[in-house]
């Protein structure tokens, strides 16, 4: 009888996951991973988590314990616009964030919020791939606009904001899968063509302090705050395991995405919460972050000089001044799901273009992460992608 | 322009939450709340969890805090197939269950992956008010079939089966609001009609381990595996802040399941899931229960002599067997809205009726809740209920 019953239409959309495949393979310890997107473990703070857990635990076990708000920790809301003020001089009241499991969850809540069958969503092309997911339970019609090292086509996006798009999601920091970023210029020409427009940006910025070169630039929510869902999260700069993160809205929206996270899980797990707050005023963040990105830095740098190295003008890429990916781009006919056969034989994998890309799927790109690979890992991976390369293309 | 952004459709029948404001009455130290759903916090294993919590950071930071997988912890899914084995004799296999934040996320997932617009869900009347919330999203038909002292009325469920429904809502042990329990007899009747038909049941069971009288029945797993989702927590048995609940699922369902779960917030907090299973694999798990019901049966039963003392034959009532709500019902011309208002300014406050309802809205029944007031307050709390009953009636 149960394989008789129907799932709901929206399944029908819902591909298996390509990423989870390829994951897979990179379970074999032999294999070299550039293809999740993991932190690297060796900087999560476990010795000082570990100590402030016990502490929060022995101290006042009822507040970790019982059911919370929906809205999350009060302090850590808190805390989180302080920290908003300080870093970019924006002025966010507490009644405007939401606490989430990781910005994953908030992709989830917008969606659920905002979209019908069929709205339009302006989306990175190539995109995040876990947005791409999760929004495709909407089913909206999605609208690509390519991304190049300072951000979107502006032309290709004034043509997507005549088609009256209710969201246009965007990962404006080191993006993933790029690791591009959107200059100061396009952030400006954007903003000025959604203040006219009825919709709404999401700028999910989960690696927005994992910077390691170059400067800032500003927030959507300094120019266009009504028309802003802001989204962070602590995966990348503390621990993803605790699953935090949040969202910036404006307060109808607020309001709205509030009754959604109840619906949906009551709130996110107290212990984490307060863990993270915990972390954060125990005074240790600064220097954490700041080790973090020199370590990221490292690996980003190396990473190009083997590519550089060994592929020359074989190969285009990114040069991310932040977060965690780099994207190669080789020459038309290399197919890299092809490649990526090859690579995995080879023991090193990584994520081919294709998932990234919700219409006409370029098979030539590539994206490697470097955050969450060794010095040595790196050099060895790089090799072992370019034998496979010179094997292949043969 | 952001006030002329349009929501989904779905959200124009999501209210606000009428529980919401009135646990919001309950703030006020003086007043004593029989509202919320809360567990008693004397019962937390606080310390022992504190202990394991240092001892987890510190032996493996990496698994509490680095990235999981989407399913669950494997190690806490193989425990919870266990547990069922030895305590249900129930056949299961750690690929049928997923876990999830509380066993709220289960409902919002199954609500996701089933259910198109209008298609028909049979519900308990009274209700789980969070199941109608999180399952309004998906803008179901709603069945509504009475439950009683031992169960749903068999008569309107198989007219009810007879609209073809996608899903059946049930909460078999210990019914929240009513604290009412299937018995034997109605859970062959129903699984039979079911079996019939081309329809799931959902089996939320969060208080099934909350037993402090009578013997257990048989879940519907037992009968109809196939037909049955499942669901778990650990909100009420260990402690609610940590959000760990899951759903057993046939395979089929379970697959998709996995795929909603990982575009809603990539998996559940590992440290939350490693801290409840090291608490059971301890081994102090059966006395902290048993601790627990013993607690919740005097509450339960002081709760039932005050009532009855107190108001005699003007109210009919509940004889829950275990979980943390009791049901009292007065005469039909009572209002338990008004008689919120003249509680809540003499010190006491309830749940009113209605919200637990999808169609028509008794107005002369209340839950009460028994398990997060120490014994003073029940008497008192009691005390002052009959006295707003008294001045409402005159």
């Amino acid at each position: 009888m149960p394989t008789d019953i129907a799932l709901a239409k929206r399944m029908s959309a819902i591909q298996p996951s390509f990423i989870r495949d390829i994951l897979k393979a990179a379970d074999d310890p032999k294999v070299i991973s550039f293809a999740g997107g993991l932190p690297n473990r060796d900087y999560f703070p476990g010795e000082e988590l570990a100590e402030l857990t016990t502490r929060l635990m022995r101290d006042n076990p009822e507040q970790m314990l019982q059911y919370g708000q929906s809205e999350g920790e009060l302090a850590l809301r808190e805390k989180i616009a302080e920290r908003y003020w300080q870093n970019q001089r924006l002025d966010i009241d507490i009644d405007n964030i939401l606490i989430t499991n990781g910005s994953q969850q908030g992709i989830d809540l917008i969606g659920k919020v905002l979209l019908d069958v069929g709205d339009s969503v302006v989306i990175e092309a190539p995109g995040y791939l876990g947005a791409i997911q999760s929004l495709m339970f909407y089913q909206p019609n999605f609208l690509p606009v390519p991304i190049d090292h300072d951000g979107l086509d502006l032309d290709v996006f004034a043509q997507a904001l005549e088609k009256k798009p209710k969201l246009v999601y965007t990962v404006p920091n080191f993006q993933n899968p790029t690791g591009n970023s959107y200059s100061e210029t396009t952030r400006q020409c954007m903003a000025e063509g959604i203040g006219h427009e009825h919709c709404l940006i999401v700028e999910d910025d989960p690696y927005g302090e994992v910077r390691f070169d170059g400067e800032s630039c500003h927030s959507f929510y300094h120019s266009i705050p009504e028309q802003t869902l802001l989204m962070g999260s602590f995966s990348k700069t503390i621990a993803p395991g605790l699953r935090v993160g949040w969202i910036v809205a404006p307060k109808p929206i607020a309001k709205k995405l509030l009754v959604a996270k109840q619906a949906a899980d009551l709130h996110t797990s107290r212990l984490s919460q307060h863990l993270i707050l915990a972390f954060i005023n125990d005074g240790g963040y600064p220097s954490h972050l700041n080790r973090l990105c020199q370590g990221y830095q490292q690996r980003c740098q190396l990473m190009g000089e083997c590519l550089d190295n060994l592929f020359g003008n074989q190969i285009k890429r990114s040069r991310p001044q932040g977060g965690m990916f780099l994207w190669i781009e080789f020459a038309d006919h290399i197919d890299t799901v092809q490649l990526f056969v090859q690579a995995a034989k080879n023991g090193v994998v990584f994520v081919p273009a294709q998932p990234f890309y919700t219409d006409q799927k370029p098979r030539h790109a590539a994206r490697l992460n470097f955050s969450s690979s060794d010095f040595q890992q790196i050099e060895t991976g790089v090799q072992r992608l370019h034998q496979s390369f010179e094997s292949d293309s043969c």
